[in-house]
């Protein structure tokens, strides 16, 4: 199993409608099939830049990479993510 | 509920019985009362400079604080994190 994560801060301020219009964007992602357990959260600790995340798992390899060419993720990330994202990290872990 | 996490680099070479050793330490935080779904996890991704990561939740920042305060942890964070990790990160969620 995989457990696909990314650390993310949005260029638009806290509690607003664009912060909000992307978080419900970014929950579309979830109907993609192969993800499993996805997730959006806040970022709460102080020691990072971060003040959101999303988490996904996938059975394996194949399902990552089917996530990552669907075309729902790639217009996801030209058109939501490319725009209003600042800065973020991936994160993957061996489950 | 609270996910803490942090994402981390070893001064020791992958594999070796250094760091066999540390994640055997690691994982006796597993016991601290309040802690849930304690993980242990290699971090594959190449976008970022960690490849092992821990995770674990906490019903409420007082269980998370207990943790924190506890002797154990102290005592981990001290005589096994300092001298073997080179560089990490915490993040926070909350789930």
């Amino acid at each position: 199993m995989i457990r696909h994560s990314v650390v993310f801060k949005l260029i638009h301020s806290s509690g607003s409608p664009e912060e909000r219009e992307f978080l419900d964007e970014a929950v579309k992602l979830k109907s993609v099939p192969g993800v499993m357990k996805f997730e959006v959260m806040k970022q709460i600790s102080s020691k990072n830049p971060y003040n959101f995340g999303i988490s996904m798992e996938f059975e394996d390899q194949k399902s990552y990479d089917f996530y990552t060419n669907h075309p729902d993720h790639i217009r996801f990330v030209q058109e939501i993510w490319i725009p209003n994202v600042e800065i973020f990290m991936e994160i993957d872990y061996l489950v």
